[in-house]
């Protein structure tokens, strides 16, 4: 019932994570409000990201600059002996907002499924397996979700690891802050347990 | 920790309806790793939005195309006399996928909250009581929604059509389908007595 | 590890309706934690609920008395010409809270789900056969929830009362309160339209 | 509406933990519907509770038995130099499910919260001074949940250990099983980096 150039925006819409049609819809009726000047304010956002924006060639953070390397990476008051290997951005984000972690970062850009190893090319391994060779290296950090995914991508880092004789550490586990002992699982618990101190 | 380019996006985003700043995020890394093509294509279908686009005279929906009307109200087939006054464009949508109403539309814009009446003005006053005047008009259905809101511009609007002499109508109120009645409110309830058939 | 005078009452609150074997731990340590008095208390009541509550001969309601009749249906005010035919006690109570119906009550004790038709043995069958006889009752208002057990469930007790020569109606359709027309089904919707007034 | 035995029942039901006047309601017609045995099997179970259960003179665990100790104080083969100190029961129950706990428990019976101190009189503080002095008791590990009142209680016991000259540790904390890095909070990822192996 709406015309094609709506149809057309809403389709795009529906395919951004999280967005089903009914949101993409409003997102089209949000934009159709908007006065000219706040179109072309985004629409010049979306150049710049496509135009400015490049990865970094060690951790692969997206970025802006004359550079190769990104704010983090170049940041000589960094520890250059630990590498924390992330699925995404917004994971290193959260690990950089604990204000706790002094060392570098590797976004892996993914999970494997524990089922379809040939998945594994989702992930940046060749760059992985390149970065970790540099000397500098001595422990890495896989701080990959507890999840299925997370814990199988992990075990198949760790071998590769291992086969560069590095040195790999994963995320304590526990209860959360704000957990409930009567609802936390067996494995969870037992690790709280053991890890006491 | 992102970029200007990245940042100022990811702010546009958070202002879309029903997103926060981590869907935000999620958005703009989302197009980051989208090929060249596919950014072109949202662009130029946003930019087709502001340029192709233009309102109904008579119903105010949005569409494409030479005329001054659009698919619905040059439609020689639809009952001229009945004019169904809703919020929002997705709402007529939602009324035209029942495939039961035959008359025209208005599009009201929005809706005044009941105290604070000088809102109104978010609403198409003038163009409603421009189109009421139309002497095919017979029946006003006021389709707004049953909420604070939508009841108190229904009164509002009611009153403009009772000076002009107009009969109007509201939506039939009762149980939805899958309702129970032991959770349904008491008005609701006593509509769906009173209405019984 | 719990013992097994615990374990008994924890497999007895289990079958609860809403209550799993987690929150039926709490309320047997709920239970634990309380004085002998209000022990006695409650088991005085879950006594007196067998010992003094009955059911009403016309519509089933639990009511304590030593009389036939619950209090709706001695009631000498109330109409006795229409009868409203409710799943269950709750729904009684809800359509009493309107205040709106004057009439009486018959509780049907359950609904038939479309596919397995020899359940309309848990519906008070032969008991609404023999109500519906009554001359006095003129129309049957078949308030069973708009789901589909309590549709395919209104055409069979609609069916009994054609054969009795008996008008029956149904709770109107149509948008309850707070209700958002984007989101409402394209059913309710139709129905709201036509019975809009 | 209902008659004064079914609603005296609904108000009981009313105050059990995580039920609300509906559920309460819902309760009792399910043991109207319950045949004379069942009633008679859930007064008996009621009953037994207070009669034959009593408090471990040790743990506060309740049990059923002759002795004044619970089935996991008097296990000579769970370690008496190791004391758990949990809140309730359900926690000591999470905790023996995850098999890797072979010491001794000790129920507080409840947490203070940080603003209301004179609440500790609801927590078991005699017994608890009076357990700790116990030679055997070397670590005291202090399971609380890791929310504001557990934290809180868990200073105000970890201080009572102190003056005994007794060891406490706290439950681990990190990423639970299942979580994700990205909706972590900050606390807890630290916690989880700095605890990493």
């Amino acid at each position: 019932m709406f015309s094609p150039v709506i149809q057309k925006l809403i389709g795009i819409f529906s395919k951004f994570p999280t967005v089903g049609p009914r949101t993409a819809n409003r997102f089209v009726f949000y934009l159709l409000k908007k006065p000219k000047e706040e179109i072309k304010e985004f629409i010049y956002a979306i150049s710049d990201l496509k135009n400015k924006i490049k990865f970094c060639k060690l951790c692969f953070l997206p970025f802006e600059g004359e550079e190769d390397l990104c704010q983090i990476c170049k940041n000589k008051t960094r520890d250059r002996n630990v590498l924390c290997v992330v699925e995404k951005e917004s994971d290193l984000e959260s690990i950089e907002r604990t204000g706790k972690y002094k060392g570098l970062y590797f976004i892996l850009g993914g999970t494997m499924s524990p089922l379809r190893k040939k998945e594994k090319k989702e992930i940046r391994e060749t760059e992985f397996l390149k970065r970790i060779k540099d000397q500098e290296v001595k422990e890495i950090i896989i701080a990959l979700n507890p999840t299925t995914e997370g814990e199988s991508t992990s075990l198949y880092l760790e071998r590769l690891a291992k086969k560069e004789n590095k040195k790999t550490t994963r995320l304590g586990r526990g209860l959360p802050l704000g957990a409930e002992l009567e609802y936390a699982d067996e494995e969870t618990l037992a690790s709280a347990l053991e890890g006491r101190k």
